[in-house]
Order: C-alpha cells, then structure tokens, then sequence
C-alpha cells in the first residue's frame, strides 16, 4: 500500500441526510479539524440543491449517477448529472486518481449504528474496519459487491466507501450520531495517518462482516391497480409499483444486525395479518424501514453473517 | 351536548405522514370499522398530491390554508389554496356545519407518543381526554389556545383536534404506531357512541394536560450571513433565518413531556458546546427536534403541565 495523500469526505450527497452536511460544513469551517501531518483532507457537499430544498435529490438520485457512461455522456442534462460530473471533475481531474480516499456520510432511518459500506473486500478497508469495530462496537461492515456497476459516488475511487449511521429521520440533527459520526471520521482519519507512518495500529485481526445477498420489497398490490404512481417512479423511469400492502413488522423494526430465522414475522398487514420470513437460513436484516426505499421497492437487505481473519 | 352525528376523519394532511394516510385509505376500504349504529363517519385523504410525491406540501403547508380569509380570497390558487377550499365543502357546504367532530391524524419525529391536540378547553373535548388517557398512559393532551388563527383544517369545526403520534421518521410506517393508533381511534369513536346512548363512560374527571407557552427556535447565525435560503421560505414568505449553530442536546432529544428544569442543556453546538435552559420555571418540551419545524423556526414548543378536573 502506497502513501495517503489526499482524502474527501462527501456530506449531502442526499440533502435531507443532515448529519453529514453539518459535518462537512464544520469541517470546511476548521479544516485542521481533518487535516493530517502526511495528507490534506478535502470536504465537499454533494447535492448542493437538494441541501438547500431540504430533499435527498432535485431530480434524480445523485448517488446514483457516476457510472462511466453517465459521466461521458453529454447529453445528460439533469441538475444531479451536472452536479455528478462537476464532482468528478473535483475528485477526478482528468480522469486521473486526484484523492486516494472518498469516505462518503449518509443517514438512514434504519437503526444500523455506524455502519461502513464496502464495494468489495479489499484488505486494506477490512483491516480498517476490523480496526474500527474494535475500538466501538457500533461500527459494523457491510459489504455489498453488487453495488459496482450502480453508480455510486463511492465507486469514483479504490479506496471509497460509505459511513452510513441511523437511525435518525431525514431532515433531522441527532447530536448524539452526529458526535459519533465525527468521533468515528478522526478515527478513521487517525488510522490513514498511523499507515502513512509505518505504524498501523494492531488491535485485531477479526472481523465481523454482512455480506449482500439481496433486496425484499414490501407485499404490494397489482401494480395495474395502482392509483397514485410516485413523480419519482415517473421521473426515474422506475418501474411501476403496486402500493404496499403491508408494514415492517414491529418484531423487526429497529433490529438491524439482528439474526432473522425461517419463520420469523417479517411484516405486519394492514388488516393485521403476519406475514413470515419464509426463507430456508437464517438472514440478517439491514436497511429495515429506510423512508428512502419505498420508491425503490426495498423493505430490507438481506445480509448473511460471516467471520473473516484480516 | 346534542348528539354527533357525522364524524370526519383527515389523514395526510401533511403527505409524508403516512400513519395518517393509510389509515384512512383501510376506513376507506372497510368503512364499517368507523362507522357507528348512532352516527357515520367520513374518512379523508388530505392533501392528495403531496401524498402522491411523498412530501409535507408541494406549495406551501395544508394546515396553514383554512383562515376565513384565505377560504373567502378567490385570488388564492396554488394547490393547496384550492385543496383547503375543496376540504371546506366537503366538510362545511354553504358554509354550513356538516361534520360534529373533525379528527385529523399526524405523526411528528418528535416522541409524543399519541398527543391530543386540543385548541381550546372544550368541556367535551376535555372529558374525552380524561378518558382516552385514563385506559392509555400513552395518551397526553396538549391545548394550543393560540392556534385558532392559524388556519389548521380542525379549525373548521367546534369539536375539530388533532391526534398527532411519534415518534416516526418522515415517509416511514412504524407498524406498532399505526395499530396503537387504530386503537385510539376506535376508542374515540366508541365513546362518542356511547355519548349519543346518554351512556358516558365514567372512568376518571382527573386529567393532566400540557398547556402552551411558547416556542424555542435553535440557535442560528446572523440571517444576512445565511448562504441558503430553503424554497420553502421564498415560497411561503417565511422570515429569512440564519443557518442553525446547534443540535437539540442528546440529554433532551426524545424527551418530550419530561420536565426542563433551569440550567438544564437544551442545545449542543456543532463545537460541542452545551446550551443550558435559562428559564425561570420548569417547562414541558413537547415537538422536540421535528423535522418539518426547522424551516418554521421552531426547534420545540414550550408548555406548562397542569392538573385539571372535568
């Protein structure tokens, strides 16, 4: 692994994820409060309108617009493609690595603590994270290899991955999370320094991790019997949706991380009928309840549990 | 008190509440769950199109819209200008009482638990929340005398309150929320059933209420300094307002209807600095760090806890 010289922490990428636009904000306000000895730390606000409309986007998701070909096509003239290929112009100038680092701040309704999101399984970020969830069991690791191809301002860069922390409402300050979140971003920024040094901290060399396995939607009904279809779902071009027949069930709500065995209540009906985990393993739930993806037709992610030696 | 007999229930008056919203749409379904052998019960969808986009409002907030002044102003056309005007007719053709009773179903992010609203002392509206509170400790009124020319839908009729429930992120369904709810209404409408019998429901004349006194808007910096101003202010008028300096304090957040004694934090900045409550007296918070507040300049309400018998 090469020296750290450069790293960019990203708050706003949704605008009504507030945690990590303060952040950014008090970090451009002191920047030594990031900066290190061996490397500059860059703070930038993602979603600079949706920010000021209080919204996680304008017109489309930002956080999904950094595919390569969504970067290089000319004819992509939304507020959040302009505003995707003005940041990639930012992290990466002509195309070529400008920050070795993007730690990505998000928010969910979701109780998933603090969380990080991997791409993938690169040493160097589970090293990281088995360092991290040494020092504060809130932090956990999520790794979600499917996230590749999907467009997410993480994948601007080897070394880019997301702290996710919940659950806190959109358009809503928890001191506490935002405390633990800045706490969480030193040590993170601490650990790139002590690498750059020659002098990694050595606490573990265990870790838990949640591997993706995939996505459940809510139970909906006949999508043609659909009477309100979302401006999201008409702007995004997402497909058409039933409305939803059935809510998290209050057995699962809040118990992100929490295993969830074959028979388990998965949902409550409105007419108050159960419906059952039906699956043949025990899964783990993340994501569970997250306002956002009711648009994307996702209740939950399902995650498998697994032991690894860094 | 002569007899009720047409009850309206509201929900989504605000679109990104969604208790509200798919409660009615189940009394909509199977309107026999609210009506009564003494009386009929109507159930509402509010604000149509910000429940379509997942929004408190799409203009300017619903719940402002029913002054007379503003129901009587032909000039007034933005949505929901038009909406209110529409709700009115519904609910007050020729301007003719139609409806005895107005019950309009809110979720704030705040921890209110189930919270009646009351605009003033009404004799019946009190001993109504003498015994919804009675059999549900979870059940507070608070009396906002001072709403009354605020143009709120209830105010569209003598016996019109809110039930306002959290807490619960925007956009989100918390499924032990939504049944507590439910409860509470088919509690509401079974006492009003038993009123018409000459049957009241004699549990306790003991009530304890949550009266208003003021608001507490965060700690902001200088309005002239304030890089964004929210679309939501430009839209409605809204005063210009610094950006906010400081999270309600973690020791306060979630709090709702515990006492504030002087000198106790009430705000953290983002340099982590404590802000005490300099008050002379000890307060009740209550809409402590609801999100849609921070653009109305409210951070929390104020209230006094009195002890009445009815």
């Amino acid at each position: 692994m090469s020296q750290i010289e450069r790293v960019a922490i990203v708050g706003g990428n949704h605008g009504n994820e507030l945690t990590g636009v303060h952040l950014v904000k008090k970090f451009q306000q002191y920047p030594n409060l990031i900066n290190r000895a061996s490397f500059e730390t860059l703070a930038l606000l993602g979603n600079l309108k949706a920010i000021e409309e209080g919204k996680r986007y304008i017109e489309k998701d930002l956080n999904r617009c950094f595919t390569n070909q969504g970067l290089q096509n000319p004819q992509l003239s939304s507020y959040e493609d302009m505003r995707a290929k003005a940041i990639q112009q930012i992290l990466q100038p002509q195309n070529q690595p400008f920050v070795d680092v993007i730690v990505d701040l998000h928010s969910t309704t979701a109780n998933m603590g603090l969380t990080l999101i991997f791409c993938d399984m690169h040493p160097f970020l589970l090293r990281l994270g088995a360092y991290l969830s040494s020092i504060n069991p809130l932090v956990k690791v999520f790794i979600n290899q499917e996230s590749k191809e999907h467009g997410f301002l993480r994948s601007l860069c080897e070394l880019g991955f997301v702290i996710e922390v919940g659950a806190v409402a959109q358009n809503v300050l928890n001191g506490e999370l935002f405390q633990e979140t800045e706490q969480l971003i030193y040590a993170v920024l601490d650990y790139f320094e002590r690498c750059n040094q020659g002098n990694i901290p050595q606490t573990t060399n265990h870790l838990t991790l949640y591997k993706y396995i995939g996505t459940v939607d809510y139970p909906r009904s006949d999508a043609y019997g659909k009477r309100f279809l979302s401006a999201a779902s008409r702007r995004e071009g997402l497909p058409l949706r039933g409305e939803i027949q059935a809510m998290i069930h209050p057995q699962l709500q809040f118990r992100d991380y929490q295993p969830l065995h074959p028979g388990d209540p998965m949902f409550l009906t409105f007419e108050g009928k159960d419906i059952l985990y039906e699956g043949a393993s025990t899964v783990y739930p993340i994501f569970i309840n997250e306002a956002a993806y009711y648009e994307k037709g996702i209740a939950m992610y399902l995650s498998q549990k697994q032991e690894e030696i860094v």
